[in-house]
Order: structure tokens, then C-alpha cells, then sequence
């Protein structure tokens, strides 16, 4: 049985298996309709997850199957003081797979080594969130038709931005690829990333302040949210904020063909007056997350579509 | 496609075709019953609302459909900041079709502007809840075999009643329609209502301050609450409040056939022991409510079912 | 038309045919799988609890049937004052059976009264859990192979334990039983079940302190949590906590058949050393509250399978 930590548990191989899975069910979906008959998933969300919740649950229902749960700490066990190791062994007598997001770093990864059911990690703290890695690969083969040899640009906080230290990670395997880092200086890349992760590998990367700087030589713009709360003083944060924010002006240094992702929810970091450019890629890329989730269903559970 | 933001969107002839649509369901469920097969509704709730979110959901499922959603905005992505605009822009790519409720007044017009899939309003602040209307149309057609030719009462808060306004501006369509508003002086019926609405399709009218000086000549009687804190002062409320108290012994000052209607949830403005009297048509209601969403949801998904 | 509010609502008799069912079920999954097709269960949580929320979901999900409802009492109507009667009557329009958990002794009860669908007792406060007690006895017989002659200990919060008072009513009626009851003095089971259930029935049992002095004659150990503010003072907790904790070097004291159950969430009061040991039983006991919940659809429904 396997369980997905982390989106570095799936060799470049499978995760190509995986994306091709997806793409298949994004052009065929009927032929899943019913793959998941009598199977259940439990998504349990000991913090709240619109996106990513719903995201599951509807792959799930997608595929045929039915859904059960909790979405927030305070309608499950654990306001009682059960351990997650507990629920999980519960939880394995009542569905097939879980989907697990916990504040805590590490709180799937102790559950999956008890669980008698797949376990996926559907973000625990600041640590790891592998289906939005998933997601980001699969949007950009999708729109890009590649995930390698290309300049991926990545905006805003480069520090604690969770998703983007894993979508580094994820990028540095496929050959070809150049990053352009765009963040205030206190929300620069940490250095385990830029020394273990970008150099190590030898990939070429450049470190900017200014978004119009990068903007002209990008393939794809990963962009994510700067908070006010990141900068060490309130100077700061008025004289850059503007740096961070993607506005239809700012849009016209872009390549025709650079691809804007974001892994949502957004609050004013892309002008909504961007939506409707077709470089806009950020709903998409939710729709092809449920793709990814069907697919990455389907592969735990060992489930064979013919 | 079309959404369902006010009871006034649909024609007369097209509540006809809704209500007949209604009708054919109460009457002939097992032909409905997977006409949404592979089909999702999202129940959007940003405040709490039981009964209108599980007729909701119960209308999806009895048609072979699934569900999806949040029952209240702190498990959602609102607590991060997201706009409903956004949040719609998500939906739309897990669900067919979306019943949002809101706190504020044009949320879910706002979501439908950006909106791929139907959006349902399910109540707005105090501002719209055409389900709802929907709803006390098919139950009183049902119950009195017509919408036109009667003498409707509606008693309690006619002040800030949301429902109120909306039942009185859909049964203005119908020929020889009467009212008669019972209320404290506190509560009358706002003067756009009046003005607007009744005095300007010659609809005819009288005002009254006790139930019991209505209650003779009514052919529907449609209840709602009257809160304490509405009054202005704690002796008016002390000196009236049992005028806008359904009970048994006022029931029989009503028509044998009068139908007593009511929103619910109730707390006291209807006496328990006026429950299973025959005229007591609120929980027939409910089940009324269920049947015009149904035909709602085929109506907006454009399913036909021969 | 009947409801569940206790475990002894079943003859002995009744209950051994829940059981069979429930036992066919779990050996025959398949065959039970489309048997509630086009039916719904609501669960009305008016406090959360995930176990025994999500062990009806699946057992409904399991049947083929649909589920819907709410998980706390702050995403019900009850937040706008609609009573427990109201709600039912609301609710038996949308669902075909019900599960109630309510903080209010009888709560059930009252709606049992009004409904126009099977309501099943999840829980109301420290009175009644019949799902608990029908899975204890369906995990006692199913692993014990019979319901009689044999020594039971229930060790832990005796006084207010709501499960245990439950279980020892329903065990009374089979023959042969005999309890060693397990507590501190301040915990000790209460009068009316000594005198009413126990003696009275001439059931032979001792009340012991030390879970050591118990272990070695026990065919069934039943273990509960025992709250430190149960306890008079600080420094009798201190002295007797460890005597109500199981662990490895304890288990060693029980025979190697002994089973060991528990309803959980534990806490502490079973050491996770514990769980891989094969008289672990807590896990398995999960498992067969799904089944017993199935059986117990299935019978309130009048569904039969053949």
C-alpha cells in the first residue's frame, strides 16, 4: 500500500504516468464515471480547505465514488484529545482513502504509518502539499505541452511560500529549466533551497526585486501572495507592495504565450482586470487539480481503467 | 444560461411551467429520480441555514445528483480573504450548478456575473430568497388549486420580513389577489411596498393591527415572526405580542379551508397545538419546498425528462 | 412505524437477529450494497462527534442510500430557536431515517414523538447510546462467539460512564454473566444500577479498585476513560491513575483470549503498546458498530434482503 507524503515520493516516471493518467480523464471523463463505484474517500480537514476539500471530493464523486468527512477541527475526535494515529485506524474502518490536512507539520505522515487505507497529504502546516504540486505540473505540461527547458519566474513570498519551495523541488528533475526568483529581499528564497535544492542540482537561477524586471523573458509566472505581516516595517511594505501585484500594464511586458499561475485564494496580488487575459491561467489550473486528484485516486487504490 | 437571482426573474407563464414541472414530480418521483445522474449541485452557505440548504440538497439528490459544499463561512476560503467572485470562478469547476448563501445583499448576483455554471440565490441578507417564494406559490396552488381570485393575510414583521415583500410582488401578477397586512404600527409594510408594489397594480388592500379582525375573511394565512427587539419600547411589545400568536382559539374564527403558511423556522408566533389542525399547511410546505427546487434545478441545468 | 432510543427497545430475542443481520453483512457485504438505493439518512449532530457521525454516514453509503444532515448545533436552525420538534418534522421531508446526537437528555425522544420517519438515539448527554451498546455486543459475541457465561470487566469512570450503564443493562439479560466492576471509590457504579439492574437480576459481580487484582479471570476487559476532575482531590488522582491505564506489562496478567474493548477516543487509558496485541479488540469494535448500524438501517426501514 502506498501512501503520498510528498510530491518527491513519485520518481520523474510515475509522476509522468500520473500526469498522463490525468490527461487522459480530462479528455475521456466518462470512462471514469464509475471507477471508484462502492469506494469512499474521508477528507479530513483539521483546518479549513474550501478549495483543496472540495477539490478531493469532487474527483471523487467524479469518479463514481462517495465522500465523507470533516471540515474543521472542531466537528471531529480530536476536540475529545484523539490522537490522529487513533482516528486514522478509525477512519480506515469507514473508507478506502483518506485525504488529511492538519496545522501540524508531520501530522499525515504519523497517520499513514498506522493507516490501514491510503493516505494523502493535503497539506499539513508549512511543510508540504503535494496534490498543489501536483496541480502546478500538470497545469504547466498542460498549457506548455512540456516541463522541461523553460524560464519559470516565481513571485512573492519566497520564504514561507510553502508551495513554492515544493514546486522548486519538483522542477529541478526535468532538464532545461531556469528560474527567475521575484521577492522583497526579507522574503527571499531560503537558503536551504537556493544551496541543497537550486545550485546542488545546477540549475540556473537569478534573484530579482522588481516583477516588470522578470516579466519579459518568462515562460510561466507562478505568482503567490506578499502579507503585509512578512515585512519588517511598514516603509517597506508601501514602497514595494505594488511590486508584487500583476495588473493588465504590467501584463503587457509578458510573452504571449507566458502562462500566469497562482494557487489561489488570491486577494489583490492579481488584478482581477487579468482574468479574461488567456495567459491567465490560475482557474484553470484549478480544474486541472481535479484531474490530478482523479488520477491520483485512482493510483492508490490500485484502480485499473481500461 | 440562466440564473435565479429574484422570483421575479421567471414570467408568470414561467412559473406555470415551473410549478407544472413541481407538480409532475410530487406526483411522479421515480421518473426523476436519475435525471441528474453524474450531475453536482454546491451548496454555498456564508451563514448557517438547515432547512433551506438540506431542501437543497435533498432536491439534488432525489434526482439521482450529488453534493458538494459549506455550511458556514468560517470553513470556507472567505476566512482567507477570498471574494465570492473567486470562489464562484472554483465552484465552477467542481459543481454544475450552485445554490449561494450570503450575509450581504448582491453577493450571489455578484458571484453569477462571473459564474460558468447557474447560480441559485438561497437568501441574501435581507434582501432576496426566491426559493423560498417559490416555494409558498406551489404550496398554496397546490393546497387552494389556484394563484389567483383569494384573500391572502400575512401577518407579523412586515417591516424587514424579506419573504414578505417577495410573496407580495409575486402574487401582484395574479388577477383578484387581496391582501390584508396585519401588524403592529411598528412593523406596517415599508412604503415602496405600498406604493410601489401594491397601490401601483391596483391591488386592493387593508391594514390591520389584530389577527383576529383578519382572520374571518382570509382564505391563506401566511405567518411570521414578530421579534421583541423590533418594537420600540418593552410595553408595546408586553401589550401586543400575543395579537400576532397563532393558536388554537384564534384558528377557529378562520375559513374551514383557510391555509396557514409559514417560513420557518417558527418559535412561538404559532402555537404547537394548532400543528396537526388540517389548515396547518408549514410543514406540507417544506415538502413543497423540495419539489419546486427539484424542478428548479432541471429548469436551470436544462434537463428534460419525457 | 419504530425508532431506537435504548438498547433495551430490543427483546433479546430482536436483538439476536440485529445481530445475525449485522454478522451477514459483514460476510456478504455485496449482496447488502444496493439495498437502500434512493434512500437518505440525516444526521442531526447537535454536538460533534466524528466516530459515531461518519459510522452512520458509512453505514448508509455502505447500503447504497445518501446521506445528509449537519455536525454541530451552530450550523443547524436550532441557532435561530426552532426546536427539536420542528426540526424533525422539517427533517422528515427530506430524509427517510434519522440519527439524532443531542446534549439534552431525551432530545430524541421528544423528536421520536413528532417524526414522521424512524429517528435512531445517537446519543443524548449521559443518558442514552444504543449504536454503543449494539456494537459492544455484536464485538463481544462476534469475537467471544456467544453472549453468555462469562466474566466481564469494566474498569474506569463507573459513575458517569453513560456507555457502561448501558452495556450492563443489556448484558443482564443474558445468562451466566458475571461482572468485576473496576473504578476508584469516587467512581464506583451507582446505586440504582447495583441494586436495580445487578441484583435484582441476581447477576453475580465484585467491585475491585486495582485493574491488576481483576485481569486474570476476565473473558471480555471493557476499559472506559477515568477524568481527572472526577476525582475528590489532586492527590488521589496521582496515588490510583496509573491502575486504570493498560499496558503491555498489565495485558500479561489477562488470559490469552481475554478481549479487550473500549469505545472511544481514549486518551491514555489504553497504551498505544497495546494496539498490536491480538486481545486489542477497540479497533475491530469500529469496524463492528459499521455493521450493526447497516442491520439496524435495514430493520428500522423494514428493508429485507434475501
Amino acid at each position: 500500500m502506498r501512501h503520498c507524503m510528498s510530491p518527491l515520493d513519485f520518481s520523474v516516471e510515475e509522476i509522468d504516468q500520473l500526469l498522463d493518467l490525468a490527461t487522459d480523464i480530462e479528455h475521456n471523463p466518462e470512462k471514469y464515471s464509475h471507477s471508484c463505484e462502492g469506494k469512499k474517500i474521508a477528507t479530513l480537514f483539521y483546518e479549513p480547505s474550501t478549495r483543496t476539500r472540495l477539490s478531493f471530493e469532487t474527483a471523487m464523486l467524479n469518479l463514481g465514488g462517495k465522500v465523507l468527512g470533516f471540515s474543521s477541527a472542531s466537528s471531529s475526535s480530536a476536540s475529545k484529545g484523539e490522537s490522529v494515529s487513533d482516528t486514522i485506524r478509525v477512519i480506515s474502518c469507514f473508507a478506502d482513502i483518506a485525504a488529511i490536512r492538519h496545522p501540524k507539520e508531520g501530522a499525515p505522515y504519523v497517520a499513514s504509518l498506522v493507516s490501514k487505507i491510503p493516505v494523502i497529504n493535503a497539506g499539513d502546516g508549512g511543510h508540504q502539499h503535494p496534490t498543489q504540486t501536483l496541480t502546478d505540473l500538470m497545469t504547466i505540461r498542460s498549457i506548455k505541452g512540456r516541463l522541461n527547458n523553460m524560464t519559470i519566474g516565481i513571485c512573492g513570498d519566497l520564504k514561507f511560500g510553502r508551495t513554492v519551495h515544493s514546486l522548486i523541488a519538483a522542477l529541478v528533475r526535468y532538464t532545461g529549466i531556469r528560474f527567475v526568483l521575484i521577492s522583497p529581499e526579507e522574503l527571499r528564497i531560503p537558503d536551504y533551497v537556493r544551496d541543497d535544492v537550486l545550485r546542488k542540482n545546477n540549475v540556473p537561477f537569478k534573484e530579482v526585486i522588481r516583477l516588470e524586471d522578470a516579466l519579459p523573458e518568462l515562460d510561466v509566472l507562478y505568482m503567490t501572495r506578499v502579507q503585509k505581516e512578512r515585512f519588517f516595517n511598514e516603509d517597506d511594505y508601501i514602497r514595494m507592495k505594488d511590486f508584487y501585484i500583476l495588473d493588465r500594464a504590467k501584463l503587457q511586458l509578458a510573452k504571449p504565450d507566458c502562462a500566469v499561475l497562482h494557487p489561489l485564494p488570491r486577494v489583490n496580488e492579481i488584478s482581477v482586470d487579468v482574468d479574461n487575459d488567456p495567459r491567465a491561467c490560475y482557474f484553470r489550473q484549478v480544474q486541472y487539480g481535479v484531474y490530478v486528484r482523479m488520477a491520483l485516486i485512482l493510483t492508490l487504490l490500485g484502480v485499473k481503467v481500461c
